[in-house]
């Protein structure tokens, strides 16, 4: 079972500007073949699927409470890819949508994943920075655990590689710092899968790290994250499972060489988190409606019955 | 943000028989159009990009609090698809897996989704029943509240029919059980979305249910779910948010007329749910891997660590 | 079985100037999810699996006839997306491609979709604003009425979203008259499918409309059809069949409240349509040939043996 | 515009049996990439994209008259694969579906295409005969007269072998009048496109046919068709438009070497066609509904008010 | 460029019967996510798409001629699918297809993959187990030289359990064989990129073969090839190129210790071969055609003129 | 089997300058329906799947020679594509790739193909203009010669007309070199696939050609290689196999009108070729790693060492 929190991973600063290239070029950390919605399937499909589950807890443990943190990632490049397309918070819902008759959006049939405007209202689907849908030809899932658990090693620094691209075609805050957070909770991931692979054969995976051959400190954001240790923490995200995996992480195991030093902790529960953006609606672009104004009122109506 | 607890939303009994054709029959309800992927996929992306969400917090709520209890769901089916193809509990996983040199898997090759065996192992992946990948393309998030809970409702009327369908189909308990709990709660979301139109437009939706024309008295496996009071109960599936729901489900509400009578509530967390099911690995399927012996004592070694 | 007519369901103007991204906008409208090749799609493939047909005449007739209306949508977005890759008219077709080592097409290497140049030649093909392929996976045909129904309903709800949006994009008037046909006639299918809803369940689903809840009313293109009554008639596109739906849509109903009032009707064959526009070949583009005088004296010829 | 008639272009005999895997082998004929999906999507939308109209008549209008003749073939295909489906006319849709606890539809998962039964019930959809979707690839338009004629007379070509093959594998007489019909018209087909690139290249390219070198004396289900001629008439399948393709059908060209003598001709209008067959309704599965009395009852009093 | 020699990399024995789910299942190492079109496809663009050649010509070396052998890989599966498709050798293209009425064919509808003979007469097309298509998302070409080579590291390991799961399935000997050949190779190429990397990174990355653990001394058919030391050799697949890649293997690296022992060399050029199988045509098939004997009296005097 | 040899077909000028929407356009010519992938896809499978060899090796000969040719031409659009990507050879892989945080790829989020950049570096992939994918709709492969042979006839005429289109949108000399080069060769193949016909219908294909129907001599950039006399030259692309093709391309055989006159002739092995492109590596991109001197001075130990 899951469960939900009003809360992002990280908080996202507003975007200046609203810039669907941009959100477009974001959507490749989502939907493309080395993004959160790959890391995501992989693990929750290798989660259900493990064989010998309690023969084998620490690797278990380690897949199943990743699986939870990728779902926050999914969530974050979403929020990030949906504020760019929204642009700066505004009094948009406001009044109803007005004349609409005068080609209000016609700049939009100009951006590069028109139909993120013309279906989804600037609203982020699983499609990569093509718009090419993410797929089920993303996920492995042998049973083998070590062929499943190498496959997620390479994919996790394939990730950081796009990770790193994706950055660098960006100026605006917002997708800075989700790629910012992404890289170092990314570069965690790889780490743990390099250890659990060492454990079980013995071959020093962790010395491949990182890759890319670029350390973190040059990402000013990044650096947030490093200084408050979030390299050197896996969380269970879960009230009180998936603890075993400490026995991977953690264990005498420290720090990459490249980021600031110390020992490995498996921390229960999440992280702190931060707000969840109001994204403002556009009544000209029929969000949440025309005219919301009367809906507006109901729900709140429906608030107040629901205390 | 996500967590996760190591357990299923409804406890499944073992499988009597391996029965991958069986299992073929269940991924319809994990990535079919009307599956479980896209119940998940739809809530969880509208609720990525709700717009407004302050102002429409019930409406916000519901989708939100549904995408959580859908992770749910994507885990109870992709539990049953595996056990169907695994079969009853055994000691496979002890020992190596021997000669391999006489085709131990013939049979494999004729069953109708021959990759679940050569590619995963027996496991689940988000696929059809005729293997096709689940997509973007059964994802609908328009940003326009009404056209998404529409949508939703239609969404969910249609699952209602699939599931009935793959209930027909199956004699094994694994795959009737978990039929049998997922008629009930789509039935309650089908219900909640119906409530939701209802505040908004005032049309009574509610009215159309249940879709199709069949009460769940006719389902026995359903039962125990009715007697409990499971088709009256949202579940927050969350610590502390999404309570503003009881506006739209509960706030007088009751059971629809062909189920046990009885008001809608909105609980707090989530259900109590069942264990896990133990996947027996089968070392000459390389699952967990040929000669597992060395890795359980790994295992069994950084477990004891982990405390 | 199904008889052409060589024209239009309405006539479109030419456009003013060659726009391949505003082609590809229009492109949601044919081949997205919410395009007219899903609604021909669903409306065609439940009408040939419609069940009982003798027992459901005027259900059956209602989606046998709007099939065949759809297929006239399909051909009339086409049109407007052709024309708007083609641009004005012109002498195009005379004389042969002259010298093409210039790169006399440089600008289409740019346009968002190149491949409706480089492939189509400017042609129209069923993909979406975003070059993604129309597909079954956008089909729902159950076999059960009202789960299809209900689907169809939805379907031309979203459908009006997705055409709003557009429209919303569009400065050309080909385009846009497109729309406003569209958005009429999209809006009686609508109304068409809520009444035969109402009819089965009891549900007043026509109270839902308009969704979105804008009135036909705001959009300039829309008010030549409204004003002569095309978003009260219903056509049977048909030389006799299909009468029998008049028992849904007529039969004392009337038109939505924010329309202009009066009673709905089934009127027997089809509208009076419009030309369907010559599109002017480009010999230096190879359409319909490098060197076409030859052809033409030939067609000329054949047109004459053919008298 | 299209106009629709509610009967077939050819009459079935209804099945002996319910054959579910050859529905699934008919599929080819439907969505594969020679199937009637693609000779109805190549020539509709070739017929949208033609250039220079007027000044290529007769050949804008071969294209576009056989484009409404796929549609037909398109519905005579689909009907085919549903009553295959379906089985032979019974009682079904009367009473409820009754008790569905004992696994009633239990063949239904070991069918090779699960999800033609799970999701439409025994309906037909544009997929091939491995369930693969029907899609754009299929498409070729490029808007140069010679390129696209030359692909569509290659396509009929393999059309043909596809349906030769389809043929030899059912035992069934629905599935085999389908093919013996379509053996016909796909001939009728290829020989026009042959005769139009003759007339452009001098190219004696009818003299290729047939391909596959067989002829159809030697499929008992063609006899019919040969007899009165099907395989010397092209139909306008319009009541007054694309006559001009008589300058390529006729004008002194005569059948092919193999087929019963004579000269071509093009008729106006349509042949006679047959009527559809009724598809039982089967509550149990939901098809039209569980319990669909109450449904016909409300049909049958709107058909009496249509009146 | 690329040159062609009329040989298979291995000499493959007759298949004892007909049978397409066999074939169906060695297709999953061809079209499959771990396939030889997978092998292919990534080694291929790498070496396209690989920067500074001449500065890592070892590396480069590699991969370009690792690219050479994969195409003979798809070429031996690809004979393996057909030959099993086709059944033993006989006398099936004399005469005519004869009387093709009577269903020959019927069996072929209920085959897994049923367009295999539908659509391809028997024949191979890059398709996975399932039928799904190959494509581009099985390709990772980053440019960066650790990241794709630890992806095809990944690759081969998952590849070598792919290849162990399609044994298990296979009794004919045409398919174990392949499978037998392959493993032997595909060993080789999961060593070779081992090496690379441990070049690079001096991570041992050859400690973590065999993966899975289970030495090839397991499968019969693989000793012939270990026997004669295939194990320890990568050719160059080039007249003259690729030489450079002997810094890698070779360089007084050896054998793994689960092989027969000994040195790794770099061969020039490529291995004996073996003959490409005589596939014999079914006229009744329609392959190579109806009645095929005038092609073979032309195809004769054409040979005869070519010398 | 298949040899590589470390050239390119014809020789490429370097770009002018980076232009990533040329490449995207070249990209048609690669996994576009009419690309070079599905040339070689369709010749590849056929050759595999080609019945009967020995009696018809004048036609399989024609069809497995010209596979080694299109691997080929995939190379040498791969080659272009990535080139335009690249731009002009530069100094770029000194160095390390030094501050990243200024957003360094800012103009990569506006390309028309932004994954070719964020995933794959500037490098080329099996996509279309559009990015959709190649993949197995585009494989013909019947098993029967003469629709086989006609396809690929279709095919050609198609190619060379998408050919013309794309060279149209290009200034850059790199991409118009390689659709010089192409148009002459695929010209060629087209000539042979319609001469293998007329040997075996009597049908004169030839006088079908050039299809678009404008002469190479219009080509600046195809000058070069008529008048060196490509256009009459068939390569066997082996060291010995495949003469027999001689019967069909020679034979008395001449060049068509349009092209400078003279024999066909078959040359056993393969053309000269030019040099393969330096692509200089960017390690700000992480090509081929951020900090590459490390790996080149490996490399460069590697290297002597293989003397």
């Amino acid at each position: 079972m899951f469960m939900r929190v009003d809360q992002l991973q990280a908080e996202l600063p507003a975007p200046k500007r609203k810039d669907p290239n941009a959100a477009a070029a974001l959507q490749e950390l989502l939907g493309g073949k080395y993004g959160e919605m790959s890391t995501l399937g992989n693990y929750m499909f290798q989660s259900f699927n493990f064989r010998s589950k309690s023969k084998l807890k620490p690797f278990y443990s380690l897949v199943a409470a990743i699986t939870a943190e990728e779902l926050g990632h999914v969530e974050l490049v979403s929020n990030g890819v949906a504020m760019l397309n929204n642009g700066p918070d505004n009094d948009g819902d406001k009044g109803d949508g007005g004349d609409i008759s005068g080609a209000p959006f016609e700049d939009m049939k100009d951006i590069r994943l028109a139909a993120a405007f013309l279906s989804n209202g600037g609203g982020v689907t699983p499609v990569s920075s093509n718009g090419a849908s993410w797929n089920n030809d993303f996920i492995t899932t042998t049973g083998n655990v070590v062929v499943d658990l190498l496959h997620n090693f390479h994919l996790e620094c394939g990730a950081r590689l796009h990770k790193l691209r994706v950055y660098e075609t960006l100026t605006d805050p917002t997708g800075r710092e989700v790629c910012g957070y992404l890289l170092v909770r990314g570069s965690v991931h790889a780490h743990a899968y390099a250890l659990a692979l060492k454990k079980i054969t013995g071959v020093e995976l962790d010395k491949f790290l990182p890759t890319p051959n670029i350390n973190l400190d040059k990402i000013p954001e990044c650096q947030k994250y490093l200084q408050e240790g979030s390299h050197r923490r896996l969380y269970t995200f879960s009230p009180s499972d998936y603890k075993e995996m400490a026995g991977i992480w953690g264990n005498g195991e420290v720090a990459l060489p490249g980021d600031p030093p110390g020992e490995l902790t498996v921390v229960e529960g999440m992280p702190d988190g931060g707000k969840i953006h109001q994204l403002t609606g556009i009544p000209s672009a029929f969000t949440p409606d025309y005219a919301p104004e009367e809906m507006f009122e109901i729900a709140a109506k429906l608030t107040k019955k629901a205390r």
